[in-house]
């Protein structure tokens, strides 16, 4: 496929780079920076641009790997395509590229990190179409660099997303609190790390309703008030040890 | 050493098995329950009993690997021991054993599941002790069996068990919450799991604090909005993420 590139940031670049390596032609990258389009272009062997009058209107693919708020703006500033034009965004409806015949969401669902390589291999890739035909382009795409394909709806793909908000922006925030706490105890958070992975590691295989230990799960009331006293006004802890211990306990009763 | 163990649950057998494989000699495993006492003593070659009568009086080392309310009961129905007696639990003081001369806290800090074998070197093993004779033995057992031996005091295990409240019981509850949500729009856990894994891998090499993404910590607003719009009224999806991202903007801004 022809594929031209939209973005510059770290689904841009990751995806760009596994779509390349697996003998796709990415034939430019857009940016509004042109320096952030030239170092991805670099790695991709496509030409970096920053002006959207420059686009080739004869590629296969356009992917819009966008911020939500940049998205927008991109879309109103291209031209009529006739090539299938998609965004990688969780939270954002198929329809917002209404202006196009072909149209869909190549959602790839992991979290990015620049500095960090990453398997796409191992990444879920969330596709959507406004017809068929666009559809197995997609899917096609999307086996070429990951094993694990599945067709969602805008529906679910949100639902997905705030779902991703809890197991993995509130989890990181789990970290950051418990980090807090052990620094201001002057100790390392180093100590805790065995066991962030053991407790991911854990519903690898199990249901999470299977794997929850801890005061709450066994509604020890006992370590709960101690806790309670060590936290009492020191925000956010207490609030959050209060609604989460709360919200543990009725998981626990529903089973 | 020649060692007693109390108890026959995930930690007493985790660790029993760590010390017997490290060389040492476990004389016995005592368990209310004979049936438990004789299933943990068969792996580490020791005799299992049931009656503190039985108790050898002449072991090196005592290790109540109970539960925290089974601890006192055990502790009151000792004999008097001229050995080393410590307990395994992260939020009891040392000074509930203050009626033995030689006394610490042994406190392996990890989640332990009984059908899960564990890497034992991989896990830090956090030591208490009322005298410096006891410290260097508890010291001696820990490197053992551990990569990663700490002193820590009563005070600050505490506040360590708070923090593994929060990274390891309340991000197993994200978790929970996320396969609830996941459930209810007919889609699979098996979605998030890499994403799960790749959140908790981050932070063994940054900070928590770097990385944090989500629409919470770009304070996102219209994407913010859009999952409460979602969320509205279903309880506890609503209240945790309400009260989570005001705390993860509370954060950015601390920084």
């Amino acid at each position: 496929m022809r594929i031209v590139l939209l973005g510059s940031g770290n689904v841009a670049t990751h995806l760009g780079k596994a779509l390349f390596n697996a003998g796709h032609e990415i034939v430019q990258v857009y940016s509004r920076n042109i320096l952030n389009a030239i170092s991805l272009s670099e790695k991709v062997e496509a030409a970096g641009i920053d002006s959207m009058n420059s686009i080739d209107q004869s590629a296969d693919v356009y992917i819009l790997a966008l911020k939500d708020d940049a998205l927008n703006t991109v879309i109103s500033g291209l031209p009529e395509l006739n090539g299938l034009v998609c965004h990688t965004a969780g939270s954002v409806s198929v329809d917002v590229l209404d202006k196009f015949k072909k149209r869909g969401v190549f959602y790839p669902f992991q979290t990015f990190s620049k500095e960090k390589e990453v398997d796409f291999e191992a990444i879920p890739v969330l596709v959507e179409a406004g017809d068929e035909g666009s559809l197995k382009v997609l899917k096609g795409l999307a086996s070429d660099i990951s094993k694990q394909v599945s067709e969602v709806s805008s529906l679910q793909r949100g639902q997905l997303h705030v779902s991703a908000v809890f197991a993995c922006n509130f989890v990181n925030h789990m970290y950051r609190l418990a980090d807090d706490l052990l620094k201001d105890s002057g100790l390392s958070f180093d100590l805790i790390k065995p066991l962030i992975i053991e407790t991911a590691q854990k519903v690898m295989h199990l249901s999470p309703g299977q794997t929850q230990t801890g005061p709450a799960s066994r509604n020890d009331q006992k370590v709960i008030e101690k806790h309670l006293n060590m936290l009492k006004g020191q925000e956010p802890y207490e609030s959050v040890y209060r609604l989460i211990t709360d919200s543990i306990r009725a998981s626990a009763k529903r089973g």
